[in-house]
């Protein structure tokens, strides 16, 4: 993979709204977690919010809510055991970064590691916790993004439940056919 | 396509949580409308809950708001034409289910028609509008799903910004390494 370069975090829709899993790095104290993630969306450009689920039952949870940072990573699908054994142990009871031979870097802006095997990395801080205790729904500020220059279109991996996934298929333009105010 | 039939609302994410762009129709008083929307995550399984971004501007939020209803529709890559102009002319200067020939069904518990072209169809009233002022975001619950029985793994169009789209891929299963209580 190539080497991440800084990315504007306006753009992150780029990576984010086709709606790939998302691996999301955390740090609280001397606390250090990954955790699978799927129920995520694009909520705004500037400043550049995405809205994430969190059930409260992962360990991940307390140590988001408790530092107000995490790093969302995007995997490609060549990740697509290590995506699927990270979503199916808990960090409460295994350090995953080593189970997994994860390899870190650190952050700009926030504690929480950015893996180096994923091509893409938000740091992201707490924007608003209004909807936290009432439906573990994160809103978070993409602070900081780094991405690799290439490929642009990755090979991501998208969940349906039940243990499926679709990976990301074909590239299509339609660019000529959007007004300019669209693009 | 195959004829939809009744789906359980509870396993919406199968076909939302890859992260397909969608059709959300609405209605309201004498007037009907249809947009294309890339920005929305699975919030909860019971309430099946989905949340939505629907930037004010778009003449659907109007009626989405007063009618406190809409219903969202998910197209395969065959429609890529369609959703690329729908999601290119407003509602406020033409109609566009005249301008696409769309067909459309009535819906059961809500006023918004199902799109016949769409392989599911999610009837979904407002559950929480707390956030519509402040975010553009919308907290739907689905309350009633139509599915087509098959393709059970349809190819979605997922969006990337700047006109480019991404296909549905292969379909993989990696059901054997999931712990049963995350299946």
């Amino acid at each position: 993979m190539n080497k991440k370069v800084d990315y504007p975090v306006s753009d992150i829709r780029h990576y984010l709204e086709p709606g790939p899993v998302v691996l999301v790095t955390s740090r609280w104290q001397d606390e250090t977690d990954v955790m699978t993630l799927g129920w995520h969306t694009v909520m705004e450009f500037t400043p550049s919010l995405v809205g994430c689920i969190i059930a409260s039952g992962n360990h991940s949870f307390e140590l988001i809510r408790s530092s107000r940072e995490c790093v969302i990573n995007i995997p490609t699908a060549d990740m697509i055991d290590t995506v699927t054994d990270i979503g199916n142990c808990s960090g409460a009871d295994v350090d995953k970064f080593s189970r997994f031979g994860l390899h870190t870097s650190v952050a700009e802006k926030v504690r929480a590691p950015l893996l180096d095997d994923c091509f893409v990395s938000l740091e992201c801080k707490i924007y608003d916790d209004c909807l936290i205790d009432t439906y573990n729904y994160f809103i978070f500020e993409v602070v900081k993004a780094h991405a690799a220059p290439s490929p642009k279109y990755p090979q991501t991996v998208h969940y349906t439940g039940d243990g499926q996934f679709r990976e990301a298929g074909r590239h299509v333009s339609r660019r000529e056919r959007f007004l300019p105010q669209n693009l």
